[in-house]
């Protein structure tokens, strides 16, 4: 049926969308067509909106469609504690989920010699300005618990020291409301090796 | 951050998506802005066009960017015998999986009293008319194995009669490569009472 027709373009670019697939295509494509055309338009508008305007905060490198986003901007932040985290989306998290009230720093990414990522492609040398500005007197460092993420993370502690900045990084061990028994070994390991006096 | 920016609305418009929360709508805003910027644009341009230009084909009401659909158009297609089927997907569906090359009606719902939807709003008059042109001499009933598809089917088939056309029900049973210990005990007993004689 019509593969090459609109309706199949349609379903084939719904899939370029991270984790639908030719099934879930079609049953958005259809749904749209039949339930939800407004909903349709108003999607496209917004993704044409988006595409074109949201760029990189100049400060802080997060998606934002205006210069300096909307955290940057806000006088009520304390701009002395900088987070640094990978990517725009842990930005979100963290201030969604956290009392955090500092500003953010974006890398865009991670350490990984073997993929060619170095220093220079994590906006390392815009972080080194800001660290030379002088207001920023901390940083969390809150990137991924993975290989590169940990490296990442030293690194970064190491630039900071330079600048004579507190450098800390985010607490792992064991989830709140996770039950021992389901937890890997290396989350178990480390959240010995980390354990904390009791008050 | 940034709710009511650009961002946040295009997460929020890519929550009208079926299937698609505000989690999964973060993750598709945040990898198009990141890394498929193309793509996005392609899916926007193309959900425009569909919207605009999609409709239903005049002859078995699926959905369509031509007037007649390119299934009622082409001329190897038997038109002596027809699919009827509740949606277009259906239609996409069948017509995928079978090896079915006659023509399709699309009801575009099911009789459902308590939902208020009676034989006028499944384009029974449309049906009506091409039974009565005479070129139909089969019918095959397709729509869902629910009460009110059945009903939809029992309703459909006593139309036929009256234009002395033949009425077949698709086949339900055990699916291909089930094992009975996973089937329903509705689908078994049907299994069991519609059971054919081995050859």
């Amino acid at each position: 049926m019509q593969k090459n027709g609109l309706l199949g373009q349609l379903i084939q670019n719904l899939c370029c969308l991270p984790g639908v697939g030719p099934k879930s295509a079609q049953r958005m494509a259809f749904h749209l067509l039949q339930r939800d055309r407004e909903g349709a338009k108003q999607l496209a508008n917004s993704l044409l909106r988006a595409v074109d305007e949201i760029a990189y905060c100049q400060m802080c490198r997060t998606l934002t469609d205006t210069d300096i986003c909307n955290i940057c901007s806000q006088p009520l932040r304390d701009g002395s504690i900088l987070c640094v985290v990978e990517s725009p989306a842990d930005v979100w998290v963290v201030d969604q989920a956290t009392v955090y009230k500092g500003l953010y720093f974006v890398l865009h990414g991670r350490l990984s010699p073997l993929d060619g990522v170095g220093p220079d492609d994590i906006g390392t040398e815009l972080l080194q300005q800001r660290f030379a500005q002088g207001e920023v007197k901390e940083i969390i460092l809150a990137t991924n618990s993975t290989v590169e993420g940990e490296a990442t993370a030293y690194f970064i502690a190491e630039l900071a020291k330079k600048h004579n900045i507190r450098a800390s990084r985010i607490a792992h061990g064991v989830p709140m409301g996770g039950e021992l028994e389901f937890i890997d070994s290396g989350t178990l390991a480390h959240a010995f090796s980390g354990r904390r006096e009791m008050a």
